[in-house]
């Protein structure tokens, strides 16, 4: 496992040659590009866009699921069991809720200890929140030098709760919707719409009392939803991830969501998160130029003196904070 | 109770007289400024500027809390005590979460069906959405001219979940947090972060097992948060709102709140209106500029031949789909 934190980096430019040890697959350059990514700075733009065209298609999967469910370990698990294959495995974990639970990251880390020595595990953590509430665009850029890094698998992780766990699932490949058999979770995840957003649904801690009425409550919840002939039904498997139990099926319905989507269904998810990413930029700007709006301007048009459609225009239009 | 059905209204222009009769207080008038405003006519703009600045002084009151917790109930319970105080009250209930629970707005429309007759009763409803998953902007117009309209008391109601019961919370003067005995459902309203946001508390079907208990929970999880000499405890009264008891100690809960607040604070939390109201239009008027962009442009910054910078760029200047 390579996480290497690069002394208080210099972020003004791209040092020279970067970008060519970049697509080598330097862990280092890998690092330092991702930094570039996260700070948004300008030299990050190459690195990006050659990431990009280099049109890799690693496996972006995105594991979602309430806290306690076992996420981490059943990535840990993951990891093993892919790693035993050969394959290359980038782990991304987004805690958007920080600095609350910065705890949490930490657990995960520890979790992903066994496998430290790897150099064919790469783990990120990512601690940023988008203007709305969700992931921020940075943690799109990441993903996409990630992928262009080569990496087999590519797996992204929340910590955080509420949209960004929903956002998880919209940037992504393939959602996987870990759940657990404890108080009938899932019925409770699909009153919450979090079933409509899985690809796979792995019951973990499968060897707990209530398992196979949690799998027969999961099947039973599909069918009622509206389907067609296309409509893809996410697998259910079971998993005990702390022994490392049901991961071959668990991959195996990943692959076989991969076939169901084809060639066609994997570029739009790609165009989707670009799509995600220059929304997130737009919100983003656009809250930074309402935080330049006077306090006052808000006032005046609770007072009625000037119209909200007015000043909306006005941050629309570019002159910003005009009208105070 | 005046909910009047215009016939296929004609909103290019408002009527002559619109707004002195408004201003008068005619339901009738005030029921078409409401569709005026709802549908985001040019013509509402001089209604939302006369309405604000009266500077009236309505008692609004949001009402929040999970479905089932007896929401409805309450506010019926509260109108029959505020009206016998000889109080007029407005009642917006906002359904963001649309289509899909026509059958909730029906339901609540059902219980206020007791006030029917009573021409100090108004009652509105909503079935719209914001850009950003809470309420609309036009949302905030409603609320504007219903205060303007003089209504002692304004409820904002919503039978939806997630962002809009928070967003509720954060447009109204006072948050009125509903919670049953039943299931500990304090200390999981202390996980979701919905107490940090309520200033009264109503633990309702207070007759039910469990209610003394969940009454203990909340004001010793209000214990657990960090406070200095200014902060705000929200009181805990118990109510039993299907048999309209409890109500005057609630009333008197928020009243105090509203002296807390006092002139300052009550100004602050109509010009965060305002802002909302902005912040919304400008959501709103981008989110239809994205919707221009040709998803081909999402496109081309997936296969990395252009920035996702750049495109944010072009997004926020105006020029649309440009680079198309």
């Amino acid at each position: 496992m390579t996480t290497p934190d690069a002394p208080a980096p210099d972020l003004s430019a791209a040092p020279a040659g970067l970008l060519s040890r970049y697509l080598a697959g330097d862990p280092r350059a890998l690092a330092r590009a991702l930094t570039l990514a996260e700070a948004g700075r300008p030299a990050a733009r190459p690195l990006l866009r050659a990431a990009r065209a280099r049109g890799t298609r690693s496996v972006v999967v995105g594991v979602t699921g309430s806290p306690g469910s076992g996420k981490s370990t059943l990535t840990s698990a993951l990891i093993a069991t892919l790693r035993a294959r050969g394959q290359r495995v980038a782990v991304l974990a987004v805690d958007p809720s920080s600095p609350y639970s910065g705890g949490a990251i930490l657990g995960d880390r520890i979790r992903m200890l066994r496998h430290h020595a790897d150099p064919g595990v790469f783990v990120r953590s990512l601690a940023s929140r988008g203007a709305l509430g969700g992931l921020s665009a940075r943690t799109m850029s990441v993903l996409a030098l990630l992928e262009g890094a080569g990496f087999d698998w590519v797996i992204l992780e929340t910590v955080g709760v509420g949209q960004s766990e929903v956002d998880v699932a919209a940037v992504c490949d393939h959602t996987l919707l870990v759940v657990t058999p404890a108080g009938g979770d899932g019925v409770q995840a699909f009153k919450a719409g979090i079933m409509e957003i899985a690809d796979v649904i792995a019951v973990n801690k499968a060897d707990l009392p209530g398992a196979e009425r949690t799998v027969r409550e999961l099947l039973a919840a599909q069918g009622l939803g509206h389907h067609d002939a296309d409509t893809w039904f996410a697998p259910v498997r079971r998993t005990v991830a702390s022994r490392d139990e049901g991961m071959e099926p668990l991959i195996a319905a990943i692959e076989q969501h991969r076939a169901h989507l084809g060639e066609h269904g994997l570029l739009a998810r790609r165009a989707h998160r670009a799509e995600y990413e220059v929304r997130s930029l737009v919100q983003e700007r656009l809250l930074s130029r309402a935080r330049e709006v006077s306090a006052d301007l808000y006032a005046r048009v609770a007072r009625g003196e000037l119209d909200a459609d007015a000043v909306a225009d006005t941050l629309m239009n570019a002159e910003q904070a005009a009208g105070t």
